[in-house]
């Protein structure tokens, strides 16, 4: 295990001190050591909160900002945030109009963000909830309740912070983030594995001259362990299931390409130009294209495909100005 | 070699087709196919120019932009642009005013830059250039002649680049270059090796257990190899010969904490946090921290720690608003 870290079971906590260091004017200390939040909140606006397992990074903390999440609580690597931390995330964000709490679909996940719903109800803390289940891989459309949350979880982050920060309710907010992910289509491909630091071997394993179809950000298996090929056919194989799963065609979208950890983004380009090409031929324009390291898994190699399928609605707030450490547009 | 490419011997181009697709506000092409320019800059400015080898993303595509550089020559993984790809460049940026070509210390550009300068003057284009040489690794400071560039090149882009859109001089911009440049000390440190496409082995060799101090940003040697520690060790280790390369006591300093590709961002805060209490200790004022992979080599693991002495010239340089893949600020 090849890492820049001291005690194994301390990074999670190793980490949050650099990131306060760093980065003072995205990142305040809360009372909770698994708490960060962005000390240029507004007070009179919608507050956003996500959280999730560390060894996502840029994920969570990095759309902490303007324009995005105004806190967020932060897991153990690949573990979710406790319902404490949950709570003081909902009372450190803006509340006055009420919190949207933000977040992917996973058991543990799920289970915090409700203890701590039901715990700040008691003070008088009002909290709705938006859940991402964009990853295709994990369940069938008419089973979407199941899916997995993954870097569509980004969009919903940008589009709810946007209509946050434009003054927009609490009942629109959630509305807009539920939109916004609901018209988002995921899937990941890996071609290796990752080492939490606390186990120190690898987290699954992936043979060498093959790659997995559908991986999860935690090594959930995919949909099928198939022979290494060429980009071109990486790209048709991450294409089709996507674009089998809602009708895009015709419409406008923005795409995300986001590194799973250690593949060079120089890669996620050679990707691109081949998916750039299958949308094209799917009638369907693409108003933007990020790529990047948005949503990692530790030192996974591998991408994810999301696709947004856009409105007059969506686009400006998915535009809208943000600073953060992952995203920031003027 | 697990990869997302096509045939091994064209990810360069397979991966410049991605990046005119996916950023056309950002690159347009040229008439050569190893030059991408960018498309906003204005006409009446210094142009600013800079290449290299593939290998590196962001670097050097991402730090194309307003802002930053506008034209980019582009070499094989690892391998200086030709000279004529450099004299394209040179030709599409603007150059009315002149040419600023920064770039970084190494045989090949050192040569095909020199070549490309000769051609440029035959058709009156006025090139002249500050060549990075900030690894402290690579040479003590009395040769400091003989020392590569590494991610202090970031911030000879970015200093040269808003000298050059505020409208300074020529010799101006290569002044401020030159001394943003001389003001960085750097040093990496490799905890895995990695492996160009074209090869298919990886390219040097680290024992698991291990790491390389001062190694460059292809492999080349370091000052030592060690036992791989803790990253307060590790910490220490990069901080004690770039602390003793130049007299920062006393002076306020930004830090750049690069990524070499693989190791996590997380990893990166940890190193950083303990980097920070060291500054801290030789009562050095950091003035802001930027931490992520903006200049790496394939999916090698490890950071590069960058120490840039800032004064009142410097500063407001560096913190002028920039867009392009890699930097971003309002």
């Amino acid at each position: 295990m090849q890492r820049i870290i001291n005690d194994p079971d301390n990074v999670v906590d190793d980490a949050i001190k650099g990131y306060l260091r760093a980065s003072p004017s995205l990142f305040a200390a809360t009372d909770h050591p698994r708490v960060l939040k962005y000390p240029g909140s507004p007070s009179d606006k919608v507050g956003i909160v996500t959280g999730g397992g560390s060894g996502h990074e840029p994920a969570f903390l990095g759309y902490i900002g303007d324009g995005l999440c105004d806190a967020v609580a932060i897991g153990e690597i690949f573990s979710s945030p406790t319902a404490d931390a949950f709570l003081e995330a909902f009372r450190c964000a803006p509340h006055g109009q009420g919190v949207a709490c933000l977040y992917g679909n996973y058991a543990g996940d799920n289970m915090n963000v409700k203890m701590a719903r039901q715990m700040a109800e008691m003070e008088d803390i009002e909290v709705k909830t938006v859940i991402a289940r964009d990853d295709v891989a994990s369940a069938p459309a008419s089973e979407r309740d199941k899916r997995r949350g993954v870097a569509g979880e980004v969009m919903m982050w940008k589009i709810g912070g946007a209509a946050a920060a434009r003054g927009d309710s609490l009942d629109e907010v959630i509305r807009l983030a539920q939109k916004a992910v609901d018209a988002c289509s995921s899937i990941g491909v890996g071609l290796s594995s990752c080492t939490i630091p606390a186990n120190g071997k690898p987290n699954f394993s992936i043979e060498p001259g093959h790659m997995e179809l559908g991986i999860g950000h935690h090594g959930e298996p995919g949909i099928e362990v198939a022979p290494l090929t060429s980009a071109e056919a990486i790209a048709a194989a991450m294409c089709d299931p996507v674009l089998a799963d809602q009708d895009f065609a015709g419409s406008e979208v923005a795409v995300l390409i986001s590194g799973l950890g250690a593949t060079p983004v120089m890669e996620l380009n050679i990707l691109y130009a081949h998916i750039a090409e299958r949308l094209e031929a799917a009638d369907i324009r693409v108003h933007r294209t990020d790529i990047g390291n948005y949503f990692t898994s530790l030192e996974m190699m591998g991408a994810t495909l999301t696709l947004m399928k856009l409105d007059d609605e969506l686009k400006p707030l998915l535009d809208a100005p943000a600073r953060s450490l992952a995203i920031t547009q003027r």
